[in-house]
């Protein structure tokens, strides 16, 4: 089975597809916004990726949300629900961690099923 | 490959099968309880979730732990080791980490192979 | 689909192999290093697992990284840079959270493809 990387720098993949299933890990790209914007970027961020691998986001199986402030729980809650696909929504699982750059207020592991 | 989305919410699925393997992520049903009770109460609920999918304990492949408080590292274990199927364990990771509802001492997340 | 666990103990499998794919959670051998170190011990028994399931550095899919003090993060790099193939390297989460073992600065979770 073979594995395609995309993106493929020094340090990291940006995500990789390997039998039928991709991972992915989604940062935001506006750093300075608040938890809410932070979160629909990031979620951007998944869509771009996940058409660029022939999927999307009603094939998400699984995502794991690393939530730096607990209090923001409900905005990130709030970019979620706008925009997971009611009754095709992964597996997800939030916790409460730091992360590496001072910017970040969330970041999102997930695995997806790719077509084909 | 299809993708089965067990008890499918606005938000998310309990469970996502795809491809032979289930995803999951198990959260206590007693949150009063202390970190052994709600260990064994996460536990069952993963027996629960896995008869339903056509899986069992004996084929988890990789299980996570979050646990919020550190001290509770023998009690969760205690729960654990009187449930899980010595010779058939899977990969375990546990990290000390907050979680979103004050009332969770712990979060296990898994992935488990399915039959047929 | 079979399940191959490797060193299965009564309360985990060093690592577990299933449908092409091996999961496997690192953890350092030398506890009175440094971050550097221990991160370079840490990468260390994943090549020895990988070499033992047939597969190799250059075949991981997503790695998520567990670092307890997020000034080591630098030396993290460090070793991890030296270690990883560029042009192969898996998709990379880093998480700053707790870890059981008091003298453990990081732990690494993978996931890899497996050869045939």
């Amino acid at each position: 089975m073979s594995i395609t990387r995309i993106d493929p720098a020094a340090r990291w993949s940006e995500a990789v597809v390997h039998n039928g299933v991709v991972y992915y890990t989604s940062v935001p790209a506006n750093l300075v916004a608040d938890a809410y914007e932070q979160t629909k970027s990031t979620l951007a961020e998944i869509d771009a990726m996940l058409a660029r691998v022939n999927s999307d986001k009603s094939m998400i199986l699984d995502a794991t949300i690393f939530l730096v402030n607990k209090e923001d729980f409900q905005a990130m809650n709030k970019a979620w629900d706008e925009w997971v696909v009611a009754g095709s929504a992964p597996v997800r699982c939030t916790v409460h961690s730091g992360l590496m750059k001072d910017s970040y207020k969330v970041e999102i592991k997930i695995v997806a099923a790719v077509k084909g």
